[in-house]
Parts: structure tokens; C-alpha cells; sequence
């Protein structure tokens, strides 16, 4: 065997692909569209492509794959994903990759992998303990416990982003009200944003996005924000107080020694890291927290790919071999 | 050695003690007053006698102490009692207990000894991953995760009464705003219930408890709502609705297999579980729970002292020799 491992980052609209050696370090990388309209064997495929490709047709010895959704963690076949077209359900991604590809190949969340990622290239090494919260479209997440991550049953634990923050709070897109997702995630804060921007509250952001609301984002709300818009800062300000919440509760259940903030909305930095921060010091202040550590990903975008590296590395269950 | 292990749960009013065998099973058990005014040197003092006598002075293999607060876990030394007076602090509980009756002596949150008694001795047996929801004059619990109980460094993982329910809400006794406990404890029931009594919202309770705050309690409200007082039982499913959504986060964050609710206003019975189960489903309903039962303690009053003897029985750590 050649002692390579692939990782494989299947989002909605991209396929980040890497190949790495024996160690985990990434020696290679390509991105390519989703183009999902395409259908699953169509995209399977093309991914299975890209993996030889980079491999040079070079053998693997496993390949890992984030899916933006929830697998069948026995057999790698796909049970839902919010964000591609349906017919993505019970398609047996991982025995269709294998048949091409000739390699063993596990299948599990991305944010779960991004996790793994954390925890074996990131700030993650040599803790027992820690939270990931991964800030993009979404909010989804993991927890590591003893070492190992925790998926449940299903897969499906570490789904923090659904955690209840506000109770009547707006609508997700799961279905339940005010989860932190629909308080915090990109949409949410860009949502404020354009608010702001409609009604003449952000002068600044105006500037930036030459006034058009397509443009409005977390990068650019943060821009604004550093640029003197006061508004605008209060709305990242409360979007970051009500991932506190999120962050504090889970600390108050499981006492992790590191929560990572990770994904595009970590981009704000400072501007959301200090205010989380101190929400989590005041709710759980009357707590002996044990010195709980809030940072930013060490990671940022390449979580993904080299937490699929270490799911590649690792037997089913995210045990990374050591 | 005999083979016989004592149990304690030392509560702010009394101390219940229980002597068990070597299989956990009790066999003689009573009940004193804490009078915690005489200070701790008296209260453990009276406590090794219980015990003493409850084992007619034959040696002992272990005691296992559940207390109101957090204690160092390596040396059995109290931190912080909230519900006792401050001469609590730092009092070498476990030292002097161990002096007094010549066997090992093991303290832990009483919460966190009721988690083991109801994994051990009540619904929890055969299961892996599971919650206790402890609702008395506070909110605690704990979390037992692949088999084994959940402490974190401090002994302070399973303080999920301090999840934040509500960002703006009532003020707790933990110093955070809106947590579980200060919407769902009995004190915040029973809160509710003297404003619908005063208000003249609930007569069935006004006769029930002859006019006296004094005797509102979620026991007597249970019965006026049972009785027919609308009020009365919109204010236990408001309060059921905020323990939902508290064990959805939890849910959503770990996935356990069993949720029991346990502690006094637990024996609100079904006036409460189907609130809960049905807020819970709703809250996370969009996602595979893989069948997440949420059931009503066994053990009711005594998860205690049948924790405690779980404890004396374990290891440090809380793992019950098998």
C-alpha cells in the first residue's frame, strides 16, 4: 500500500478534495462545483475522479468524507441532507465510492469530521474534552468526550446549533423556533445586516456593498463594523451574545476544557470572540469552570478536508489509529 | 469485612442514611434533622453516629456521601454548599467522616449520586448513555455517558439546571438570568401558583390550601389542576414547556438513549411528562432521536441514598464495581 490517505469535503455548492501521507499532512488539494443539480451518481463520480485524479491512481488506503447531512454510520449510505435535492436520500454513497475507488471509505457529518479535525491537527491536540461549534450557513458542531468523538446512535450528537435559545424565537430550518441557528448562523447575521442597510442604519456597510444587499455578509458586517458602524457591531454583538448562550449551556451539561469557534462566521474574530467570551464568564460564572477555553479555529476553512483525512485515518466511530 | 456499605444523603433539612449489603440492596435505612446551624463539625459528628448505628458498629466496606454542592474530588473536601451557611467551605468532610468510622468515605454532588443510583438501581440499568433531570427547591442532574458518569474536572458536568432557557429571564440563584431552575424548580412553581392563588385565578387550590401560600406547593397545585383549576395547570405546562426545551438541548447536544426526571416535582407525574415529551419531540422533531425515552424516576425519594450506596461501591469517579 502507498500509505496515503484521502479526505473529501462534499458541501453544497463545492467538493474540496486532499490527499495526504501517512502522518495526515496534506501534500495535495483541489476544489471543484457540486453542480448537485447533476444527481448523486453523477457527483460520486466526478468526486471519485478528482480522488484518483490527485492520487495519480496512486492505491489508497482510505478515503474520508464530510457530508453535509446525516449518514447511516454501519453502511455509508445517506439518510438526509437539508441542503441537497432529495433525491440525495438513502443513496449508498460509501459502497458507490468504494466500487470505484477500491479502497475502504467512511462516511460521516461534516461538522463531526471537522471535529476530528480539530482534535488531531488543530487546537484539539492532546485535549480530552472540547466543543466545536461550526459557524457557516448552518450551525452544527461536535463534542469530543474522553478523547472520542461523539456521534450517538445516529450520528446526529453535536447537533448544538438546535439547541433552543430563544423559545418564541424565529423559525428554523428544522422546523423548531428560535434555535441558535436561526439567531446566529450567516444568514441570520447577514439578515440584521440588511436590515440595517435598508433602513439607513449603516452608512459604513452602505459604502462597502455599494448598497446592495447581495453583498451583505458577516465579512462584510464585520468590515463595517470595524469601519465605525455602530449599529452594525450591536448586531454582531447580539448574535455573538446568543451563541454564549449556546456555548454556555453545553458547558454547564459537560464541562469540555476547549470550545472551538469555527466556519465563515468565526472570520469576525475579535468582534465575536470577546463578546462570547464574557457571556459565557457571566452565566456560568457562579460555576467553578475549571479555566473552560474559548478560541478561535486554528484550522479556519481547512477543518473540513483534514478532519476527512483523519476519518480516512481513523476505524468507523472517529477513532483516529495512533 | 462485613460486606455491607452505607449510604448518606446529606440535604439542607435532613440526613438520610441507608446500611446495604454487598449487592446494593438496603436493608435498614432512617431519616434526621441536618441542623446545619450547629455547624459542620456537629452535623458529621451526628452523621458518623447514624451511621454507626445503623451498623450496630460492624465495620464497613465504604460510605458513600451525596452532598448539596461541589466538593474536591480528589480529597473529599466541601468547595461550595449554596444551601447551607458559609463555614461549609472547605471543610475536610471525607477526612473526618474516614477518621470517625475507619473505612473509605466517598463525597459527590447529590445529584451527580442520585445520576448513579438511578443507572445502577432504577431505569438506568442496561443503559449506556442517559440523563437525570433532578426538579426539587433546585434544578441539578447529571450525565452518564458510555456507561460511565460524566464529572468533569470539578464534579460540575450535569449542572443542567443552568442551562439559559430564557436570555432575559428571572434571576437565579446561580447569579445568571432566565436559567431552568428559575422557571422550573418547585420554588418557581409554587411562586406562580401563590400569584394565581392571591390574584383569585384558582380556586380549587384556594381550597386546597385553606387560603395559605404557606401550603403551595407543586404537591398541592398537582392536586387543584387535577382538581379542575385551569390556571393552575397552564402554570405546570408552562413549566414542563421550559424542562422541555431544557432536555431538547441536551438532547440535541449528546443524544442519550433515557431521560428520567426525578426529585419532588417530578411526582407532578403525568400533569408534567406529557408536557415534556411532547415539547421535547416538537423541539427536536426534525431530527432521527433513535427512540430518546423520557420516563419518570423508579426510584422517586430514595435515588438518594441508593446513589450514595452506588457510590460507596464505586471506585472515585463513580464507576460501581461490577
Amino acid at each position: 500500500m502507498s500509505g496515503m490517505f484521502a479526505g473529501v469535503d462534499l458541501g453544497g455548492t463545492k467538493i474540496a478534495c486532499a490527499l495526504a501521507d501517512a502522518g495526515g499532512r496534506i501534500v495535495r488539494k483541489e476544489t471543484i462545483p457540486t453542480q448537485s443539480h447533476e444527481g448523486p451518481d453523477a457527483v460520486l463520480a466526478r468526486m471519485a475522479q478528482l480522488v484518483a485524479d490527485l492520487s495519480s491512481g496512486a492505491p489508497l488506503e482510505a478515503l474520508g468524507v464530510g457530508v453535509p447531512g446525516l449518514v447511516d454510520l454501519e453502511t455509508g449510505t445517506t439518510l438526509f441532507f437539508p441542503n441537497l435535492p432529495t433525491q440525495w436520500r438513502g443513496v449508498p454513497a460509501a459502497a458507490t465510492l468504494r466500487g470505484r475507488l477500491g479502497c475502504p471509505v467512511l462516511l460521516m457529518n461534516d461538522c463531526r469530521v471537522a471535529t476530528l479535525g480539530e482534535l488531531h491537527f488543530g487546537l484539539g491536540r492532546g485535549v480530552r474534552d472540547m466543543v466545536l461549534f461550526m459557524l457557516g450557513t448552518g450551525i452544527g458542531g461536535g463534542l469530543v468526550i474522553d478523547g472520542k468523538l461523539r456521534l450517538g446512535p445516529l450520528g446526529a450528537a453535536g447537533e448544538i446549533g438546535h439547541q433552543t435559545i430563544l423559545p418564541y424565537g424565529p423559525l428554523c430550518g428544522c422546523g423548531n423556533r428560535g434555535c441558535l441557528e436561526a439567531l446566529a448562523s450567516g444568514p441570520a447575521i447577514a439578515g440584521e445586516g440588511v436590515r440595517l442597510l435598508r433602513g439607513g442604519l449603516a452608512p459604513m456597510l452602505h459604502e462597502i456593498v455599494r448598497g446592495s444587499a447581495d453583498l451583505v455578509s458577516p465579512a462584510t458586517m464585520g468590515e463595517a463594523a470595524r469601519a465605525g458602524d455602530a449599529a452594525v457591531r450591536d448586531a454582531i454583538d447580539r448574535a455573538a451574545s446568543y451563541l454564549a448562550i449556546g456555548v454556555a449551556n453545553v458547558v454547564t451539561a459537560f464541562h469540555p476544557e476547549l470550545v472551538v469557534l469555527g466556519g465563515g462566521v468565526a472570520g469576525l474574530g475579535d468582534l465575536m470572540l470577546e463578546t462570547v467570551r464574557r457571556g459565557v464568564k457571566e452565566r456560568v460564572g457562579m460555576f467553578p469552570t475549571g479555566g473552560v477555553r474559548v478560541e478561535l479555529s486554528a484550522l479556519g476553512d481547512r477543518a473540513g478536508i483534514q478532519g476527512a483525512v483523519a476519518l480516512a485515518m481513523s476505524g468507523r466511530g472517529g477513532r483516529v489509529a495512533s
